[in-house]
Parts: C-alpha cells; sequence; structure tokens
C-alpha cells in the first residue's frame, strides 16, 4: 500500500523526486557509507599525521567499496605530492610520497565512485603537473571583492581570529579535493594593513585550518607597507631601513605561520606603488622581497601586468618591460604573467612574455571569475579558455615549446613551478554566484593538477558530481558547456575584437565608450580603432608591430592577414570592412554573422537546459534558467550595440537573414549601470 | 560632364535617391503637372459651387493625361453621391448626381493616375456602400485626446475661429480624397462644454472647411448637458425644459451650421449619464434627440457599447439591454454597434446584436486607433479585422446575411446607412504616430466607400501612393501587412483569448491583473478563467450562454468545442490544457506556438522592412524601423507574460523546441507604466 501511495506521489509530482539544492556542497555530494558497509570494508593507516587522519576520515565517512590501506612511502620523491593506487575487487593499495598525497588519493578515489568509474581493477599514477596550484583571492579588507560577483569576501576580518565561519573549512576541503594546494588570501590591491600584526594573528587562524587540507596561505603585499606601516622614510626596495622591516616583517610572519607561502606583488601597475618609483628596477624590487623570504622557502610572485599610458601599444609593454631584467630574479621570483597581453579578455592570443624569458620563473595568471565574461550572469565554461593559452606553441624552445611545458618545469627546469588563477569566490551559498561558476574553480584545479586532461573531461568530472550521473543529463550539458565560451565571444567580441566593454565595470558594451581626458589605453577605441576603413588594431610591422615580440612561425601567421587565425584577426590587424574572409563572405558580414550566431547559441542552451528539467533538483535548475534568461538578453545587447555602433563605420546593411537589431543605438549608449566592486 | 557627377553622386549616396519624407502628405503625394501638360489638356465644367470648384482645382493642379469633362446630372439618382468616369485615350468624361460626387471622382482619377493604372480606356461606376461614411474622434476639449497616440487633438480649440490650422483642410482633403464624409469632432465621454455657444462658433469655423470637401460635423453629446449648461432641474428625456432647452440648442447649432450632421451620444455606459438615470429607456433618450433633429433632417448615432458590473456575462449585456427596445427607436435614430461584444480586441466574434435589431437601424463602429493593438508602435493592418466583421455571416435574414448587408441597406432598407470608427488621428506630423497607422485610417475609408474591396487591393493601392509604385516594394509590404493583425493576436491573445491588457491603460500584458475592489468586468481573470482544467470564457449553454444571441448555425458551430474555430475556442469555452486541438497539439502546447509564432512573424517584419532600405526615403524608413523594434520586443514581452503566468495553472512545460522565455514573470509583474491619454 505504502509502495502504491510512493508511486502516485512520484506520478503526480514528477518533479519532486530529485531534491533542492542550494548548490553550498559544490562538486562534494558524497553520500555517507551505511554502518553494514563500513563494518564490511576497513581503511587502515597508523599515523597521527593530521592531514592522514583527514585521508583516512573522509574515506571512512564516504568510501562504499572495498578496504584499503594507506600508505607515505619518503622514497618516492617523484610522486611530489601525487600517489599511486592500486588493486583489485577486494583491496585497494594507496602511496604516496608526502601525507597529502594521501588526501589526494581519498579525494581521487571518492570521485571515481561518484562518477561511477570502476574500482576493481586500479593502477593509478597521479603526479601534479605544477608545484603550487595557487588562487589568487582579490579580496579587500573591507569584505568587497575586486571583480568579484559571488557575494562579500569569505574571509570576515572583524570576526577572526575569535569566530571561525565553518565555510573556512569547507573552501578549503573543496579546494584540497581537486589538488590546489595554496590560496594568496587578500587582492593584488593591496591594502598595506594586511601585514599589521593584528591581521598576521587573525591570517594565522585561516592558516590553521587550511594546513589540514595541505594548503599555504599566500599575501598580497603593498610595495609601499614599510612607510605607510612601518614608518620608514620611503619604501625604496634598495634603503637598508626598508629592506630591514620587510625582514623582520616575514620573519614575524614565519614565526606564527611556520608554512607560510610567500608574497605576490604587483607593482608600478595601475597606481600601485613600486620599485620604480624610486628608480629601481622590478627586479630590485622582487629580489629584496626573495631575499627576505628565502631562509623560508618563501616564494615571490611577481605580476608582469604593467603598462603605462604611453604611445606605446599596451600589449608591447610588459614584454619590453620584462626582457631586459631576464636573468636578474633571484631563483625563488616567479614571473606572474596574465594569460594574454591585454587582460583577461574573452579571448586573447598568448602573451608573448612566455618563454621570452629565458633565464627566470614563469607562471600563467589566469581569471576565473568572470571580470569580462558577464560576471556571475553568464554561462562559459572557461577550461577551452585555459587549454588553449596552456596549449599555446610559442615556440620558445623550438617547436612544441607550449606555454604549458614552459612553466610545469618540462622545458624549463625551476625550482618551484607554479600556476594562478583569479577566484570567482564569495559568501554566496553557491559560492559562485552562477552555479556553472562552480565548473571553472574545479577546471582550474583539475588543470592545475594535471593540464593534459581534457575539457571535456574535466566537464563530465564536474557534472556527473555536481548534478547527476545520468549521461541523458551529462551529455548535453557537458556539449552546452563546451560551446559556452566560444558563444560569449561570439556575442560579445568575435573575430579577435577586445576590450569594447564598459568603462570600469566591464559589464555590458560600450564599443563608443569614451571618457574626456581619460586614459587613452582604457577606453574602446584605442582597441578596436574603427574607422571608415575597416576594424581592429594594427600590431603588424606597419602598426604597433606588438607581432615582433613573437617567434617565427607565429610571427608570420599572426603577421599576414591570409595566414592569421580568424579568432586573432582584429587583434593583429586594421582589416577593411569588405575584406574577404576564409568563408568567403566579407569582414562586415562575417562579424554580423558572428554576433548573430552568438545569440542563437545563447538561445539554444536555453533549450538544453529547459529540457532537463526534472533531472536536476528545482532549485538549482529554476536559478540557473534565470542566469540564462539574463545571458540571452545581454547576448541581443551585445550584438544591437556592437552591430549598430560599427554600422556606423561600415555604412554596410547587416545581412538581411540575420535577425534584425530591436535596440535603438541612442538608447543603449544611455545605458549606465551602477556596478561598484561586487553584485 | 553634370551626367556624370550626377550618376557618380548616385553611386556614393544610393540611399538619398529617394529624398527624406515625413509623412505629413499621406497618400496625397501627387505631383504638379508641368505648365506645357497643362496647356495641352482641358478640365471642363461651368459651375460656381465650391465643391465643384475644387473638383476641377485638384484636377487641373495634378491630372497629367488626357482632357476631362465634368457634369453634375440631377437624375441619375442610383449614383447616390457617387459617379461614373468613361473616356479614352484623349478626352474623359466625369458624371455625378451630386457635386462632390465630382470630388471624389477627381481623387479616384488621380489615384489611378498615382498608382500608374491605365487610363486610356475607362468605363467606372461607383456608388459608395454607406451613406454616413464617418471618423469618430475621441478628443477632448483640452486637447488630449482618449485612447489616441499620435499626439493632441488636431483642434485647437482656444485659437479657434481666430486662427485657422492649415491642418484643418489637410485633414478635409485627406478624408474627401477615400469618400469619408462626416466627423464627429469630440470624444464620446463629451464635456457639456462642446454645446456652449461659444464653441458651436468653434465648430462652425471647422464646418466651413469641412464644407468644401463634403464633410459634415457630428457632435458627441453629454446626456446631462440640459442640467449642466443649461439649468434644468435634470436631464429627463421626458422633461418638457429638457426637451425644449435640446430643440433650442439644435436650432442654434443649425442656424449656424445648417449642414450640420447630428448627435453621437454614448448614454448609460461606463459612468456616463444617460436616460435610466431617471427611469427612461435608451429609447426615450435617443427619440427625445431625434424629434429635435428630425426638422433640420439631423441623425442621432446612439451606442450600443453598455454593460453593468452585474453577474452577467458582459459580451451579453448590450444584446441584452437593446433588443427589447426594438422597434421603439425614431427612423432617424441608428444604433451603432462595436463590431465584437466586448470591445475592440486584437479579434472577436460578430457581435449578435447585428441583425438581431428587426426594425431598428443598425451601425457597425470600428476603432482605427489601436487601443488593444500596441497603441501607435506595433504595425498591424486592420483591413482583415474590419472585413472579417463586414464579411461575418450572422444567419439574421437567412444565409448570407453579412454585417456588411445588414447595415448597407441591402437586407434592411434604410432612410441612411452609416459606418464609423474611431480615428486615429492626432497633431504628430506624420498624423497617426506610426506611418503605417495611416493605412488604416485608408482602409476604413476605402470599405465605408465600398465594403467589397479586399484588404489586398486596399494594401496596394495606399503602399503604391504612400511609398512607391514599384512591385519590388509593394509586393513585400503588402504580404508584411496582409499578415500583421494576425501577428498580433499571435503575440497577444491566440485562440480566442481577450482582454488580458495592462490596466487602464491597455498597453502591454497583465493576464494576472487584479485591482482590490475593482470590477470584474476591467479584470483579465474575468476575461481568461484559468485555472488548474484549462483556459477560457465558457460561453456555451454550460456556462453564461452567450452563445444563445447567435442564430443557429452560428449557434451550434461557436457552441460546439469541436467544431468552434480556433480563433474562436477560448472566447467561447474553456478548455482543458491537454484538449486536443484540431493541429494534432494539446491546448496548451498549441497555445504556446502560437505565441512564439507571433514573436517570430514580427522579426520577420523586420527583416522584410530592413531589405527594403534605399526603396524609400531614409526619414520614413528609419522611423518605421523604429517602430519595428519596439514591437519586437514588446512580442516577446507578451509572449514571456502571458506563457510564464499560464504555466503556473497549466503546469506544463513550454514545448522545447521553442524559444525560450527570457524574463521571469515576477519582473513583468512589476511594470507599471504611466500612460494618462496619449502618448
Amino acid at each position: 500500500m505504502m509502495k502504491v501511495i510512493i508511486l502516485l506521489l512520484l506520478f503526480i509530482f514528477p518533479y519532486s523526486i530529485v531534491r533542492a539544492e542550494d548548490g553550498s556542497k559544490l562538486w562534494l555530494r558524497y553520500v555517507s557509507v551505511s554502518k553494514d558497509v563500513a563494518h564490511n570494508r576497513s581503511i587502515s593507516i597508523h599515523s597521527k599525521d593530521p592531514i592522514i587522519l583527514l585521508a583516512k576520515q573522509e574515506l571512512v565517512n564516504f568510501w562504499g567499496k572495498q578496504s584499503i590501506e594507506l600508505a607515505v612511502d619518503r622514497k618516492l620523491t617523484y610522486l611530489k605530492d601525487g600517489f599511486k593506487i592500486t588493486g583489485n575487487l577486494n583491496r585497494i593499495k594507496v602511496i604516496a610520497h608526502e601525507p597529502v598525497g594521501l588526501l589526494y588519493a581519498a579525494y581521487h578515489l571518492l570521485q571515481l565512485q561518484a562518477t561511477n568509474q570502476p574500482v576493481s581493477n586500479l593502477n593509478i599514477e597521479e603526479i601534479p603537473s605544477f608545484d603550487i596550484r595557487i588562487l589568487n583571492h582579490w579580496d579587500n579588507l573591507d569584505r568587497t571583492v575586486e571583480r568579484g560577483y559571488a557575494g562579500y569576501s569569505l574571509w570576515k576580518w572583524d570576526e577572526l581570529p575569535g569566530v571561525i565561519s565553518p565555510r573556512y573549512e569547507e573552501y578549503a576541503r573543496a579546494n584540497a579535493s581537486i589538488g590546489i594546494n595554496a590560496v594568496v588570501i587578500n587582492n593584488v590591491n593591496a591594502s598595506p594593513q594586511i601585514l599589521s600584526s593584528q591581521y598576521v594573528i587573525k591570517l594565522k587562524s585561516l592558516a590553521d585550518i587550511f594546513r589540514r587540507y595541505g594548503i599555504k596561505v599566500y599575501l598580497s603585499v603593498n610595495f609601499s607597507s614599510p612607510k605607510i606601516l612601518g614608518g620608514t622614510k620611503d619604501s625604496d626596495p634598495l634603503n637598508p631601513e626598508v629592506i630591514l622591516w620587510w625582514k623582520n616583517k616575514v620573519k614575524e610572519i614565519y614565526q606564527v605561520i611556520p608554512d607560510f607561502g610567500g608574497f605576490l606583488v604587483k607593482a608600478n601597475s595601475e597606481g600601485q606603488p613600486g620599485p620604480q618609483d624610486y628608480g629601481r628596477t622590478h627586479a630590485d624590487g622582487a629580489n629584496m622581497l626573495a631575499d627576505a623570504l628565502k631562509a623560508y622557502h618563501g616564494v615571490i610572485m611577481w605580476r608582469a601586468f604593467v603598462y603605462n599610458p604611453s604611445s606605446e601599444d599596451r600589449a608591447k609593454q610588459a614584454y619590453q618591460e620584462f626582457v631586459p631584467l631576464d636573468g636578474a630574479f633571484r631563483d625563488n621570483v616567479i614571473i606572474q604573467i596574465k594569460n594574454g597581453p591585454i587582460d583577461f579578455q574573452p579571448r586573447e592570443p598568448f602573451n608573448p612574455l612566455f618563454g621570452a624569458l629565458q633565464k627566470s620563473n614563469e607562471m600563467v595568471e589566469f581569471q576565473i571569475t568572470q571580470e569580462y565574461l558577464g560576471f556571475a550572469n553568464h554561462l562559459a565554461y572557461l577550461a577551452p579558455l585555459f587549454k588553449e593559452t596552456l596549449d599555446s606553441d610559442t615556440y620558445a624552445d623550438g617547436k612544441g615549446s607550449t606555454v604549458a611545458k614552459l612553466t610545469d618545469g618540462t622545458l624549463r627546469p625551476a625550482r618551484k613551478t607554479a600556476i594562478a588563477a583569479v577566484a570567482n569566490i564569495g559568501e554566496d551559498i553557491n559560492w559562485t554566484g552562477h552555479h556553472f561558476g562552480q565548473a571553472n574553480w574545479f577546471a582550474f584545479g583539475r588543470l592545475a593538477w594535471n593540464h593534459e586532461l581534457s575539457s571535456e573531461q574535466i566537464a563530465e568530472e564536474w557534472i556527473s558530481m555536481t548534478f547527476s550521473t545520468d549521461n541523458k543529463f551529462i551529455d548535453p550539458v557537458k556539449k552546452m558547456m563546451m560551446g559556452s565560451r566560444e558563444t560569449v565571444v561570439n556575442y560579445m567580441m568575435p573575430l579577435g575584437l577586445h576590450h569594447i566593454f564598459a568603462f570600469d565595470h566591464h559589464y555590458g558594451p560600450e564599443p563608443w565608450g569614451d571618457q574626456e581626458g581619460g586614459r587613452p589605453d582604457w577606453m574602446p577605441w584605442y582597441y578596436h580603432h574603427a574607422d571608415t576603413v575597416g576594424l581592429g588594431f594594427d600590431r603588424t610591422s606597419n602598426g604597433s608591430n606588438a607581432i615582433s615580440q613573437y617567434r617565427p612561425p607565429i610571427q608570420e601567421v599572426f603577421g599576414d592577414i591570409q595566414l592569421c587565425p580568424d579568432q586573432y584577426l582584429l587583434w593583429f590587424h586594421h582589416v577593411p570592412w569588405s575584406y574577404t574572409m576564409k568563408s568567403g563572405r566579407s569582414m562586415w558580414d562575417e562579424l554580423c554573422y558572428k554576433y548573430d550566431a552568438g545569440v542563437q547559441q545563447v538561445r539554444a542552451m536555453q533549450q538544453v537546459w529547459d529540457r532537463l528539467e526534472g533531472q536536476v533538483d528545482q532549485q538549482r535548475f529554476v536559478e540557473v534558467q534565470s542566469k540564462l534568461k539574463i545571458q540571452s538578453r545581454d547576448a541581443v545587447w551585445w550584438k544591437d550595440a556592437c552591430l549598430l555602433y560599427f554600422q556606423t563605420f561600415s555604412k554596410k546593411p547587416i545581412p538581411y537573414d540575420i535577425e534584425r537589431p530591436v535596440h535603438e543605438l541612442e538608447d543603449l549608449k544611455k545605458i549606465k549601470l551602477m556596478i561598484k566592486h561586487h553584485n
């Protein structure tokens, strides 16, 4: 009778069979094992190491298959912080070189279980691609988050160290589950206050939690900290008083946090102070800090994101600034380089600095938070973007010199390799604002662990852990995710267009953007160069000659309008409106079709998602559905704004088989969004 | 050399070959003939009649073909105010029974010329379908226009009679050119002030202008005028004091305006005063006024648009009120009946009052102004709507008893036949707000002249006179116009849905609309009856039994859910969501496809129009393009609002091959437009 009632209920409320979820569990929706199951299998290791105990506990709680034996073997240095898993139907053996390797192995096993992979015959060896897999939080001490779209900062500085939010540990666990082992806790536009003794104590409370998950804390530091905080005359890196202040500060930190990771520095960039304020070089500044950290095995990540409002192409400036300094940096300095030469656009060619520094450590900085990709409103799966950079062949050390191989130690052995990304995490219940934003956090972790994973595989892992293991759900969602970044490129800035966003906040289109007396290199016209002749930034030898920073044969390919891939065409060339593209269409027509394709593709995403109603809990279904509606409206906004604006130069009709604009250019120009630090 | 330059200019500015126009000329874009042409042909008639002189002058100015001989033949009474045109390549002969017939003939010839029709072998006889072809202006004395969307009223009462705007004559000429011969100058919700001596003098100045174009002026009168204006105790139609007041007022008017047409009365309707205020009937009220007008051959048009907030279906009330009075009305009273039983919806079945009054004169009232069709923002060519009513077979006098034949004297001989429509005219430079609104003014005039004209033919006449005689322009625009009304029905209220507009102003969707304590018959839920079972108003014998007011076999067709045409289904039936439609789809799915079709159809209209850039002057091109953008956005708004709202009852998914909603229902519910009399 009870069965009949339940069946009846299922019939009446087909959608309620999937329980509501708020996304707070991320991809960690493990199911606790029953007592029976737990009784029939053992998780064995003898250790008092907190990380090992945690690894064991996770398996005790959630592993529902055969018995597992864990072991640390200090001889297996080649494993780094990776692991080996072998086993059959009855027993699994896990070996790691470090305790945290066992924790990673535990999460690996739980992932296999959660994604319904076979575990009866295992022979796995995993060694991470990069030593330091680090998230950069652009969180301010007032809990606003620069370029954050998931609510206020997780870090409740006012409450620390007294009150410990349970989310600190949840956050650490999520990171550990995908191999992230380092965190820069504060904004690169850093407040000196973070180095005050009061904040160091607060930081310790976070470090203590993170440590159990194998995560080290790092700080962004303000180069003027000695003067502002310590009262030194200046912050000149060659001033002994300044050197001493940093030395003492580092010592103070390490006394409290013995495994502190090091500093991230944005210096002489966008108004931040730096060594150039005193006539010193980036190397002078970085080395001074590196020396202070050296004894503690601390690391300096020194950002190459520098540009000045000069007549020189912004895209060239980081290269020009850093290449002359090659060889001058200490070995515990890593130059942290944004994936592209401008600033986290939906698409950029790889940054020519990769491989250009022969004798300096280099690392990639990605942006997970979608500053230039529709904030937390647009679904854009970024693994393909990350992979595009990592797999780019720079030819720096000959063919095959991909960005990944240049930075992971393969081609350029380094004391420590690293990869960074700017986090998209805030205190929203679902962490990232958009449920699919979680996938980008996940994807960065997975690629930092193994950059050879395919975007598809990572998507499949994430979907099946986050939503459903049913292929009828996984397949369409994976397809939707795989196309999503290209979709955003299409409706925002196809064919190599870049930086035509609304001023400052970067939400929505503003190709007409201009600010009286504003920096040219912050203005869209600086980047698109639309005129009656055509569109795009001439970076060939006839123009800014940015292509000279690339090596042959890349230089020849990018520099030749006939060879240059469509996706970078307007990045490197000022192309006539009537120029015949590879498709046979004129450039103007091609541009129109790209924008329109973007709109149609978002609508197709809506259809994919709506078809899945009932296959995912209703709360997350509706929340994603709602975001897709915004994205769909925004795509039309972008298309209309860009085509109607560029049409004032091209003077050509939008091809008539394309859906017509529904907005007036003049109306769109009036849109002024009041967006500050976060939404 | 000059030719080369001109060709060069044409090449450089292809769009500028069509000179900008502002639409102020309407369809009267005649080209003045050269002196040479005028010299070689004569326009002959000997008369001092001002109308005849005007007819001659129009031909002298604009007729560029053979000579024309005009004549009035008072014996040809069968022609009424029509005309005969015969002629060959050398000479045309025009004969009319009345002077105005020559004017109509002149405009007919000019239309033939303007639309490139052959005029070498003519044998034309035109006799108008209706005697009185009248526009109703809902213009208030403060120059706001109720349901007006083309700016303030044309009538500048403050300036009259001293200052005469040139637009008064332009307006009269436009009307005459399409055969309109009567005008109600003021709002049916009438101010008593219009009957003050001061305003009668002002009115005279308009009448004097209109007279030359064969147009008589009429007034809407407030039934309480005697009490308010004349100081009588009441306005009881049987009160001798009241009767005398009206008699004197009518006399006063006719002394000033000898050809005054008569009164239009909205009585005991939507708060207006009327005979029922004194326990009298509509017949008592109408007859009292008819008696006052009788001696002057004046006419009373008495509106049947009456309904009360009772428990009775609003759709039935006019019929119930008037049928018992049949036979009680004087022969100079015409009952003016809205085309449908509710209120000028995008689609209604014909009003069952047509033919139901056996011994009373009946006339149709259409609404040209788009109160319920997107104001002056939406392109909706209304000839098909007008024809749909006129061609509706009521079966009142057996098969073939169309509304047209019941009201044009064919089946029910009348002293005077009439047809009315509420104007869409204001002081906007293009008269009607939307350039295509002009087509509806034109179409009403043409159908009032000859209701057997096809919508296509009228569209073709209008397009070729208003825009271009090029078939490459005419054909797509005609096709667009022909589908446009059905398109609006699709995205606003398909399948017989009605009156789910936003409260009061009626712009945009508000199917959820409700006002605490408001009249139920002003609330959308009163009309759509959405519930978990289905949608629609049950007007069968199981419901309000409104179908009983229709004659067999219409009654059987409308009353049977299987037989009822889809377009009236939800008007007459409460249909289950899963009911299988003729298409094989469920009612819910069919509803979804209809709304989506509406959206796609507006987008297709945009494409049609955009393809015509350069074939029409740029000003009108851009203005129409801009309106189509609004319509396109509004269509999506309508679709999302209605589907998302009705979905809360149907609990069914929107078919997944349909473009998904881009709005949130809750957001749409928050939209409150501040729209008063006009925009």
